[in-house]
């Protein structure tokens, strides 16, 4: 309680905020790396707040910090509330990190009203979610639930070549422990996971009175890496439109149509997202040949499983028809599924009447990116999102959130687990 | 007419393009580059043919090489066919010497059987008709006409480093002569020119009965190297298609709709062909991010400027549509106009007329690539054209082109030049 007692709720959490942007900014934005020294440091920071509230501190064999609020049935399972601590290269100081901090301010008003919750109440603090220096996202909360595989391991850092299971050895950890299929918590011991998050769209932050969300579930996904179209290479200017076959015009025509059924979609009230994100003719391509060959990228992403299945087989209808309009072929390499992660309903409506409750203006949204809360929600956990509006997207460094918003859901996270706790 | 005296014109034809492919082999095709050593040897080659056949042989001072039958009267301008001998690298053997050859062809038909024409009938033999090596297109014709720019004397081969004027200088030629803007030959002494050229698209080819074309003009051109859409890159599952700014789904609905409207000019019967030949993401695109920017290439032709203006002016004003329709900005670079080349009408009037007299069955057709013929004409030679049908386009080593075709366009040149000797 030292050097933050005679703080606001705002003023605490800003500071936080502050000191960690100081501790890990680089020329653009912050990094911090999970499983290396900057976050190791920052948890090491956070440690010292939760032992300035007089928290229990311990750690998981992932490197996961739970610091504990003792509740008075110390038999109950707890609440549990966090996020984790690292960012991509580059990215902004409010992923991940806004999780800890709100958790922290729970723990922090805790203290600051002497209330002594039924349960404990514990922040969690967890490692590495992040996918971009090892191309696995969600280690920290895969290796607590003892999901990590020998392969995980083997990933190597995108630059300095260190594999992901040498950073996580070099973190006092023993990296084969996270691989068992066990988890190496009691996840019994769970009652709710509360996952606070900056929202990584505009959907919240366009609104004029709900600057908070309720996750409604996040969205899977089904991609594929390369889509080729391959048409007939011939000179621009001597060949009339009857006889091409032009793989660019086929490809537009391809993406434009599923740009319409996408709205179609929309009208009929189904979730869904449709993103072409890298389309390139071949290196030999030139402005005066007709492209022979196109190559791009799908990514499809809804709340449904059954929509995103249903969009996908469109796509391969409309696919097959322009090929026999057009005279080219599509290639589509095999299709990557994700399924969609379901938050638990019951305790997402918590969150929902809580809000009512304290007339905390709320709207519900889907999540379009994975995270954690999805991890423990697979193993049983129950899980439940709170978004908050920030600007400019997120793993970049001018991702941005205004500290009222934050507050906010901090405090719908507040009414949450004290409405939880009483019940 | 030594070795060649007991062969029908098919076999003399057939072996002169045998023997020029066996000098110009290479790995894959043909490679014979303008004002190279191996240009210089073909026209060597042919000139020799040209010596058998008694021709009297000439060059002037752009190295292009004459040939010429006497004509009963001296005094009256000549009629003149011919090609260019050059080929693009790994290119095919016909674009080019087919021309050479049905005029060589015509040269030998008079003396077999014993015609003496009024005029002077002359083979024209030009070099370095392609760009590729240099990047300057009918340099021979344009040196010819005394066209060439001291700008063009210093581009540098594509992989030597030499520049053209050396290269020019390197056969024994004054480069700096070509560029006084005053031709070096006497251009009113040609009557007509007529080149045969294979057609480097597939409508011929498509023909069951018309293998030959009479070509109505050569398309001009507008064309931008670079149009950039930009839009706002952010995360392709967390933004929802309202908030989206992408710029591919903005690209491909422009080019969809100008694919669209194409059709549009082509029911109205305007002679048009448009081409986006190069397309691609920023290299950070990534398949889960929304594209913020995406770059193509446009390339639009048509036998008639106010189409090619037209169908530019729709680009523009459906680009600014959509710019406002999905917030994105579309950023075209300075476009490049070509204006068409007209072929001399009355000229392929008589094509057309020798063609029906001579009972040939012939089509006209627009030719979409640029022709020495066109430099020629800019100078006020009447020219005309005449297309042969060829398999797999030009300016690659699969370019093919049947014999019996191409006795058919050698037929109707024969036919043409008797007739306008005669008239």
């Amino acid at each position: 309680m030292t050097q933050f007692s005679q703080l606001s709720d705002a003023d605490f959490c800003a500071a936080i905020f502050d000191h960690v942007r100081s501790m890990s900014k680089d020329h653009e934005g912050v990094t911090r790396q999970g499983y290396g020294p900057l976050e190791s440091k920052v948890l090491d920071y956070l440690e010292g707040i939760g032992r300035d509230l007089n928290l229990e501190i311990a750690k998981d064999a992932a490197g996961n910090v739970w610091m504990t609020l003792p509740g008075r049935d110390r038999k109950l399972p707890a609440v549990v509330s966090g996020s984790h601590a690292d960012s991509v290269p580059q990215g902004g100081n409010y992923d991940g990190l806004a999780g800890i901090v709100a958790a922290l301010s729970v723990a922090r008003r805790m203290r600051r009203e002497g209330v002594t919750p039924a349960r404990d109440y514990r922040v969690l603090m967890m490692r590495c979610e992040e996918s971009s220096f090892f191309g696995k996202a969600y280690v920290g909360s895969l290796g607590m639930m003892g999901r990590l595989k020998e392969s995980d391991l083997a990933l190597k850092h995108r630059t300095s070549g260190e594999t992901l299971g040498e950073c996580i050895a070099s973190c006092g950890l023993d990296p084969k422990a996270l691989t068992t299929g066990k988890p190496v918590i009691d996840t019994s011991r769970i009652a709710a996971f509360f996952e606070l998050h900056i929202e990584q769209g505009p959907t919240l932050t366009s609104q004029k009175d709900a600057r908070t969300g309720i996750v409604t579930g996040i969205r899977g996904n089904i991609r594929h890496k390369e889509v080729k179209v391959i048409g007939e290479t011939a000179h621009s200017g001597a060949v009339d439109k009857q006889y091409r076959h032009d793989a660019v015009m086929a490809a537009a025509r391809l993406i434009s149509r599923m740009d319409d059924k996408w709205d179609e979609y929309l009208k009929r009230g189904e979730d869904l997202v449709f993103t072409v994100g890298v389309i390139k003719t071949a290196p030999t391509a030139a402005i005066s040949v007709i492209p022979g060959l196109v190559t791009f990228t799908i990514d499809m992403r809804s709340l449904s499983e059954a929509t995103c299945r249903a969009f996908h087989e469109d796509l391969l209808a409309e696919a097959k028809k322009l090929a026999e309009e057009r005279g080219v072929r599509f290639e589509f390499d095999a299709p990557l599924f994700t399924a969609p992660a379901h938050v638990n309903e019951a305790l997402a409506d918590r969150l929902w009447e809580s809000a009512q409750r304290a007339h905390l203006p709320v709207m519900r949204l889907p999540s379009g990116a994975g995270h954690d809360s999805a991890m423990l929600g697979n193993c049983g956990i129950p899980v439940a999102m709170i978004f908050v509006a920030n600007q400019n997207g997120s793993h970049n460094p001018h991702e941005a959130m205004e500290l009222s918003d934050f507050m906010k859901g901090a405090d719908l996270l507040w009414h949450t687990v004290m409405d939880f706790d009483a019940a």
